[in-house]
């Protein structure tokens, strides 16, 4: 059974879309400089002005507990806690500079730190669309479809919970969407942070499926969230709350201020960027203060606004400068960096494709660790898109074949080649060509190379339609990884439960 | 009469749509480096055995004398030049490593070398394509108009003859696209190069123009051109006639081999880069024997093809990596290097977008002095679209934008701004802000950031289609810059004279 299970998923992977193998990924350039030595300290030093002089405001009681314990300087009437330089260097220091993150299948384990590069999916918006369907609110059915995506894009490293489903109850549905993505995909996804217990209920969902306890659970990560400071210098209850419990479980958290220059911090990008490595530093340290060495990334997500309408920019120049000069002060602490792959486009068309590139290569020649909204983010996070999801899967897949060295021996320069056909020859019919041609280049998910005139003749469909082809042929060709019956029938027993309290409640 | 011209001059361009101002650029950052020393010394080694044991095809009497008197052993009959590594060597060293290009209006020279960046126009694709009128052979009003709108945009500092026009005799339509580029534009722009006519009557109108003779055009080189090698191995006649004139007058020439790796050079990149540095250090050596200190430009145009079709690919993982060695070999011989933006789409779509980004950003981070066919190039080279022009003038404005240092100071790292606004507040009405914020980032020409529900109701136009406005708006915009009569009048006299002289031969 489990034999004929596994040869006909082989069939259906080899017919769908042609893909590069899964594989982990180290990126071999020097990261970009933007900023001297000088400029990052002069940007670190008014992070720690802002943290000694105005504090951060915190709405978590735990977290504010947490930091008043570590030697903040708390006000409770205030909830206001202002952290010395002492206090931060001394916690930022204890983040472990690599960590692993378990996944369902030990073959998924990926790592982050050092040269390591990590792409995610989307997660996050509100809307979902694709060329059949328009733009809609999101549904279960699309998060699923997501999840099955992403399992089937061997680029992919990492999940998230892609779009929200609005079609199911708003306090109960990251329950449903955990029990789905532990059966849809066996690779590692990101889980939800608003409040301790979605960090609670994801980790006794991940200690069913693995069968480990929530000390092993701590030794080897498996459940990882973005906390988002609400700037300029607020952490929110919830996302609080959600922090300390990651860290009292030893659970990496992706510590993201969200700086939009001229909206949420000062319209200069070193205004901009002090700022967020304020909110960064005061996020880690806190973590740091519930247990020594939680595993963390630092979240850089600072852009600009449209200072004629306020509308968030995404992609443009100062993000790309603002993702170099992240990765230098993220290397700075020895922190892991995560950047993302965003864009504002209200369609996948060529603003789409250029903003994401600007995003991405800004990420990738600054060092980025984790590539977060790797794929499927449109309309400046308002929406996950299907036609999106397979653009930057082939954005990936390329850059990712750019990390790729080639060889420079004698076999590979060729000169007895280029002698055997000699000036004015050709070499597709050279020995040295036809050992080598199958494998030689990078073969596309997307791109359509063939001439105008076959490309006419067969529909001349854009890069958008294709997309909206090969997406469904990957849906097609999925089948869900192989798991126990009985843990699926244990998953569902502790949802029922947790829907049962939380109604209760 | 001149002022009122200047005026409403000055009212149209500023009626135009948003552009930032035409400057000079330098690449701030350290080019990225794929190959170690030892494997760029490889590369190179090879490159001399090509050039000493297989030799290259020369089918130019006049460059076969220039080698031969250099020291070359040349076999006439079969038309084969062998360089060896001393001959290479000596006269590479001779190769300026920085030089300037003069424009009619002295304000628009630009220099190629060192960390400088030079942006040029597509040139030589054989149709013209736009969303109303769709691809079609091009023709002399193509050619004009995209003279026209090379003038108007600011970021394009290097103008080219764009697209050929097939509705003039093909003998002498090169005439007619040099009396209509020195009329339209005051920038610098590459001539053709097709035996030596067609390079000294450049250099004829020039002189007419500038009011310059041969001695002095040779000290300020005023007519450039690219030189293409017919890979493998080989120099047609045309083309070597055509790098003799040029080299004799002291112009400046973009030695360019065309490696289509598995196709026209070995299928491993090194192969293909081995080939292409061969053919490269050729001709920048002809040059060289021909007039020692002639300014050059080293053109890498190393890509693949598709494996399955023998298709041409661009903008590829591959032609990435080897526009990073690319620009290590360049360096390595202290010549400036050359590198295109590139595509292989046949439509102005996501792809058209996504593979140029690959070939600009592999240009930009690898260090390059000119990108050639930098906006307009579409399908492989076949095709110039007036929607990629503007879509190229963006993506090539935010890249300019990406190379501006910011400041950090303690006036724009704002801890006060952050201060004054507070934990929680924002930063539209600071004072900070509003003293900055209407030249804080960068204003796009070409993406529309307003929300999705704006966009809609003003037609949900896409990228491409909002570009086919821009352009039409330019070239309403545009005035051409003022010129002499007498010189135009001195200038059709020339061409008069010429079409007899070719008609007539």
């Amino acid at each position: 059974m489990a034999r004929d299970r596994a040869a006909r998923r082989d069939r259906r992977a080899a017919a769908g879309p042609r893909q590069t193998p899964w594989r982990r990924l180290s990126n071999p350039y020097e990261p970009v400089r933007i900023l001297s030595d000088d400029q990052v300290e002069a940007i670190h030093g008014a992070s720690l002005r802002l943290l000694e002089e105005i504090g951060l405001d915190v709405w978590s009681a735990r977290a504010l507990d947490a930091l008043a314990r570590a030697g903040a300087d708390v006000d409770r009437t205030e909830r206001r806690a202002r952290l010395d330089r002492g206090l931060i260097e001394e916690h930022v220091a204890r983040v472990p500079p690599r960590f692993e993150l378990r996944a369902r299948n030990p073959e998924r384990t990926v790592g982050f730190g050092g040269r390591e590069l990590v792409f995610a999916t989307v997660g996050g918006p509100a809307f979902a669309s694709d060329l059949a369907r328009g733009r809609r609110a999101g549904t279960f059915q699309d998060t699923c479809d997501f999840a099955r995506l992403t399992h089937m894009l061997n680029v992919i490293h990492l999940g998230d919970t892609a779009v929200e489903p609005t079609d199911l109850a708003p306090e109960t549905r990251y329950l449903d969407v955990y029990r789905a993505f532990f059966e849809l995909l066996d690779r590692p996804w990101t889980t939800w942070g608003m409040g301790s217990h979605q960090v609670e209920d994801a980790l006794a969902m991940a200690g069913i499926v693995l069968g480990a306890n929530t000390d092993e659970l701590a030794r080897t990560p498996v459940v990882m969230t973005v906390i988002n400071s609400n700037s300029p210098l607020r952490l929110d209850g919830p996302m609080g709350d959600g922090l300390v419990a990651m860290a009292e479980a030893g659970q990496p958290v992706i510590a993201t201020p969200f700086t939009l220059a001229g909206a949420m911090s000062p319209v200069t990008l070193a205004g901009a960027l002090a700022q967020q490595n304020a909110e960064a530093l005061a996020m880690i340290a806190l973590a740091q203060s519930v247990r020594p060495g939680t595993p963390m990334v630092y979240g850089g997500f600072t852009s600009n606004v449209d200072m004629r309408t306020g509308a968030p920019a995404f992609g443009t120049p100062e993000y790309v400068k603002a993702a170099f000069a992240t990765g230098q002060l993220a290397r700075r602490y020895r922190v892991p960096w995560r950047s993302s792959n965003v864009n504002a486009s209200n369609v996948v068309d060529a603003q789409a494709a250029y903003e994401s590139e600007m995003a991405v290569w800004g990420a990738i020649m600054g060092g980025v660790n984790l590539l977060y909204q790797g794929a499927g983010w449109l309309e400046g996070g308002l929406t996950a898109s299907f036609e999106k999801l397979i653009l930057d899967a082939e954005i990936l897949q390329m850059m990712a074949e750019v990390l790729q060295p080639f060889a420079v021996d004698d076999q590979s320069l060729g000169v007895d080649a280029v002698a055997e056909v000699g000036p004015g020859g050709h070499f597709f019919g050279a020995a040295h060509t036809i050992e080598r041609f199958g494998t030689a280049f990078y073969s596309p998910l997307l791109s359509d190379w063939r001439n105008f005139e076959t490309w006419t003749e067969d529909g001349a469909r854009n890069t958008t339609e294709r997309a909206h082809g090969i997406w469904h042929a990957l849906l097609e060709a999925y089948e869900p990884p192989p798991i126990d019956a009985a843990i699926l029938a244990e998953l569902d027993a502790f949802v029922a439960r947790r829907k049962a309290a939380i109604a209760a409640a």
